[in-house]
């Protein structure tokens, strides 16, 4: 698959029910990121170099969309913003972190339209190999390593474990949920599932 | 996607590296069995749909590919075949379970064969809507089945929830380690892993 065809598809998800032809500097910002992300991956990609395939100033991609991962989110349409959510859990009571993290997401995906849109980028996270380390390069920038800041543990590579196996959960768990729709993952409540769930990411990042 | 065009990418990977044009009786049995499944699924599929479209008797079906999940498993390429390894596992010491099962997963994994086959198989199970519930017919079926009757719990919508956490942590870890390669769980080892998840999928089994 080109390039251009893989970022195309990464980027699909927000395209879709858009009017084709309109092309405002909002849409050329998008478009232009769609490009940097997919051929600079995440950690590579500046809003300068968004700003200079756009055309525009840098100031204007800012003024849009805010921080790089803001505009990250808004071009490969991420209906939740965990990168956001989870570090205001773990500024929390460190007991109950797991049971928060795992009632965070359940909830939010709830959400018809959250679940819709998780549901297509989970799929094309794991299915696509372009997508795959351009949002491995989000979660680990933007969350991972907060995860991993936030445990204080003086072994760096213990953290890094401990956080990835904390997010292997959660995803396995959506995708269970709401991807394959395993019986018995698909239709239990989220209560039950914070129940169960909670303790295991709790384990995996403080125990 | 036509349902012929979205079968044909299930059973991609078997055919890639094989020589074009050639059709014999097992050829001829693994495309019908590609389209039998596709389109009916995997449990109404049958031997007899499999072998009336490949214009052969049942018997020569059984003879080249044995049962029915035999047949799946060869026409999806499933790399490893935990309907048969888990229930062996399962026989044995039940507070083993865990460790034993994860233990089992990961070292097939460690085969580079079995990785690179397991990587296309996630990848496709995950993010083709039509593979998805082929593989979770067959999954359910053929492995969660015997999941929950291994479990001997009265509840049968307990024991059903059970099974299902217990692959939704496997399958997150697999996706984890080897597909979307997360810092920390890509690079642990066997053993660390074991430690660590295999106490997750017994707590989910029997606690």
């Amino acid at each position: 698959m080109s390039d251009e065809r893989a970022v195309e598809q990464v980027v699909a998800p927000r395209r879709r029910g858009r009017p084709r032809g309109r092309s405002n500097a909002r849409d050329r910002i998008l478009r232009a990121a769609a490009a940097e992300f997919g051929e600079s991956g995440y950690d590579a990609a500046t809003i300068r170099g968004v700003a200079s395939r756009a055309g525009v100033d840098a100031a204007l991609v800012h003024h849009y969309f805010g921080t790089k991962a803001d505009l990250f989110a808004a071009t490969v349409d991420v209906p939740v913003r965990p990168d956001l959510a989870v570090p205001e859990i773990l500024a929390g009571d460190r007991d109950g972190w797991g049971e928060a993290v795992v009632r965070y997401v359940l909830e939010q995906f709830e959400k018809p339209d959250v679940r819709a849109r998780g549901v297509v980028l989970l799929r094309t996270a794991i299915g696509n190999k372009v997508a795959t380390p351009l949002m491995v390069g989000f979660l680990t920038r933007e969350l991972l390593s907060r995860i991993v800041a936030a445990l204080e543990v003086h072994d760096a590579e213990d953290a890094e474990l401990r956080a990835s196996l904390a997010a292997s959960q959660i995803v396995g768990m959506l995708v269970a949920r709401h991807v394959v729709r395993l019986p018995g993952i698909a239709t239990a409540s989220v209560d039950e599932l914070v129940s169960r769930v909670g303790p295991t990411v709790q384990r995996y990042l403080t125990a």
